[in-house]
């Protein structure tokens, strides 16, 4: 470990992420229901994990431009949109949500369903805003719009969520849980990191091991929701505990059981360091994030 | 009216249009449920109106381009998204649509809510797709995107179905119905028409110009379909009829009555016909489309 101060850079950053995303709720919607609800799941404390990636992956290659937040924030609003349909009575039907009531229990199913829409929809608008582009710029901005889409679309998060919904009840080989991750939750992280590459201009190889070390990070991250999920204390997390037990869903623990599940989170997280040694000490906040998904509590 | 034979023209169109979004579906998902349930709502047989306007704006102003193709598809996805999920329980709760069984009955609630978020996610990694797209085009494309996606958001589609919902056995005023349907699905087809005319380089009067055609017709078709949901014959429609009667939502015939609704409907093509003054015969697709989206019967 280094002595990079990562509670403080995390806590700096969700702060400016926070700040823009509620300019941008502020400027982009106007004063109405669907505003309302859009707010709600988007401003609620949220670890903001995805935003922050994009940009220390931005600032490990480049330096930071406007372009950077523009794409951080967007992949949050895709993030949350996919939480709020997800806990949605038809797909996971949960009740709360980052400590408060979800959306569709806040609100109702119209306006729950439509808010993701619109946060989704939004997340497009602020990728594609023009007001700042120079036109040399435009056309990583359209990469960065790609690379995005294709993790949230059919062939990412969206076939992540399918699975999931079809795994429910069944028992999953180690192989088949591991692809179902990687696409719902894996396929957005990589984004996020290849995004925030991408804006700043980053070279192939660069792209390369970053999204090597995204890849590792992903699927250290949701197998620790895995583990949290058995021994996290529900206060702290702000959503219930033992779920995926009480719905049969397959997990790391369940599969692997939990101190194999544990060994190989570390593994992951020691190979997303190991990539990381091709980049200078710009790159000490991907560190110290690798670390942090291993050793939080919520 | 002109000797323009516009039968033909949309039936050519359609086929295109059908074509590549056909190659579109294969091309970018993989074998899966959400694929077929996407392929279904997307391939069912519908009348084509926005990508066509796409394209014939496009074709009023500069040379087709293959980028306009893929603008069309890609509203056209929107479209059809919003479609699947306006007719979920949660919102309209309807059965038929197209002449077949609504998503969520063919397949289940979450598979349309998904399928639906699929379509609105694979419409923008269409347009931001970056194989064919040289840098000097790479500006008006983010242009188009944040053009459309302004369009499909909390501004315009989305609040617009919200204020739908919300208006359903309430009596709205004339402005208020009016200011409802632009929104819900004016802002789509004047998106279309600029959208296209963006992609082939058409300039800031151009865009004004055709801005204020799509405005006027998109109104006008709202009306004719306010009009066939009391007049219409459910077998060529492919939908049921009298159902805004029956959920007491305000329409123009209830609001104006049947007469002035028409009348009122004829003003509008009239209007829109008197600013494709402006171009030349090029525009006569457009001008034909004028007359057709009242003439229609289904």
């Amino acid at each position: 470990m280094n002595k990079f101060d990562l509670n403080s850079y995390l806590s700096s950053k969700r702060k400016q992420i926070d700040n823009a995303l509620g300019v941008i709720i502020e400027n982009y919607s106007k004063d109405s229901k669907i505003k309302t609800a859009m707010e709600y799941s988007l401003m609620s404390s949220g670890k903001r994990l995805r935003p922050i990636l994009c940009i220390a992956a931005a600032e490990t290659v480049g330096s930071h431009l406007d372009d950077t937040m523009r794409a951080a924030c967007a992949i949050e609003m895709i993030h949350t949109y996919s939480l709020i349909h997800d806990d949605l009575p038809a797909m996971d039907n949960d009740n709360l949500r980052r400590g408060q009531p979800t959306c569709h229990i806040q609100f109702d199913e119209a306006t729950a369903i439509l808010a993701g829409d619109a946060l989704l929809t939004l997340a497009f608008e602020i990728l594609s805003s023009v007001e700042s582009a120079d036109k040399d710029h435009a056309f990583n901005r359209l990469r960065a719009i790609h690379t995005i889409a294709m993790a949230a679309g059919c062939k990412g998060m969206i076939e992540g969520q399918m699975q999931d919904i079809a795994a429910e009840g069944n028992v999953l080989g180690l192989e088949d849980l591991k692809k179902m991750h990687r696409l719902k939750t894996g396929a957005l992280i990589e984004a996020s990191v290849i995004a925030g590459t991408i804006l700043v201009n980053g070279n192939r190889d660069q792209i390369k091991k970053l999204k090597n070390y995204a890849r590792n990070i992903g699927l250290a991250f949701q197998i620790t929701d895995d583990i949290l999920n058995v021994e996290g204390d529900p206060d702290i997390m702000g959503k219930d505990v033992g779920t995926d037990q009480a719905r049969g869903k397959s997990t790391y623990p369940s599969i692997l059981g939990m101190e194999k599940s544990k060994i190989f989170v570390k593994k992951l997280v020691n190979d997303a360091l190991k990539v990381l040694d091709y980049f200078d000490n710009k790159a000490d906040p991907l560190r110290a994030i690798a670390h942090y998904i291993v050793d939080r509590n919520k």
